[in-house]
């Protein structure tokens, strides 16, 4: 049996970490083995790159830092974590990957576009999510939910980053209708879920055998 | 004014440290304002990054990642420190550059060299060593010297490995014999530093305006 692979993607205050339990439950209730990770994150390389790009030396390093770092980390994880689950059967859902390099780094803050690709294609190898959920909602909406929490450096960006960023993702959305369902965020968590619920009811149904 | 940029490489024990301070001097006493560096490293993040490699995450991190961190860290530090000193006319001398990714990364660790090329043209945009001085000795005489030092993981590899390295570096001179000066580093130090200070003399006459 081979697993599948789901990508949570969105910006700030869109509630992606409940929509990531929720995920993660809604497999496991349909009988799934199931691995929850992160990016940056998952592994020891990865945590520490979070660490260094979200809290520590923004500004000081370019786009294409960022992105290399990002990749650097995404190799690491695709090797040590998500393909080894995959392998074995698991469904492995991760809060970000590569689309979040394309909308912050890319979109957000102009990395060289060609050198994300040919990042992309040396690092995954051609392995894309089975789906990817991209949680969405107009910025009013996602800054009053995330007023109360303490901002790491993407969050303390000006507006306009963050309008990159939305918009980047929904082009990446555009761009591959088949992989990328667009969630509309600003609904009541309750409508939000049952669309997602449905989403992965139907990627269950396609990868059954 | 323009600066020049000369890279020093070699594997372990060919007494790389000692020259490359026996190239800052030679300069500084031809009236250059010098600046040594090394990579990994000369950033922050570049000496975090050397740290994970060099002594931590050894066996852990592919060859790949290890390249695209060693990339990540050259961006930054062509960035932040190597391009303001050749704009403000400094001549730059730099412990180990992009052929030392090829020969541990590539030659040693069997790097997918087609990204190592595209990574090379995407981070240097063009920007090459005016002189890369290559120190090369066979494995037992660079053995020898290194003996007494503490190893770090590059050092505790097997022998094969390094024999690798060295035919990557050998190959990477045959392949730009323009920019990279073979020293044969077995001779005593007193004739590979004539033969060091006529090609410093070769490229001072060859960039005077």
């Amino acid at each position: 049996m081979s697993g599948a692979f789901i990508t949570l993607e969105g910006g700030e205050g869109v509630g992606k970490s409940t929509n990531l339990s929720f995920v993660a439950d809604t497999l496991k209730a349909a009988g799934h083995n199931v691995l929850t990770t992160r990016e940056p994150g998952g592994t020891a390389l990865g945590e520490r790159i979070r660490g260094w790009i979200l809290e520590g030396d923004h500004g000081r390093l370019s786009a294409e830092v960022e992105a290399l770092l990002m990749f650097a980390a995404r190799a690491q994880h695709l090797e040590q974590v998500i393909r080894p689950a995959l392998a074995a059967g698991r469904w492995v859902v991760c809060d970000r990957f590569t689309d979040a390099t394309f909308a912050y780094q890319g979109g957000g803050r102009s990395a060289n576009l060609a050198l994300l690709r040919t990042l992309r294609a040396e690092v995954q190898q051609g392995l894309e999510p089975d789906l990817t959920l991209l949680l969405d909602a107009p910025l009013d909406v996602g800054s009053s939910r995330i007023a109360a929490r303490v901002p790491d450096h993407f969050e303390r960006e000006q507006r306009p980053f963050f309008e990159r960023v939305r918009k980047a993702y929904l082009q990446l959305a555009a761009d591959n209708p088949a992989r990328i369902r667009i969630i509309d965020a600003a609904r009541p968590l309750s409508a939000v879920q049952t669309e997602i619920a449905e989403q992965l009811n139907e990627l269950i149904a396609r990868l059954r055998p």
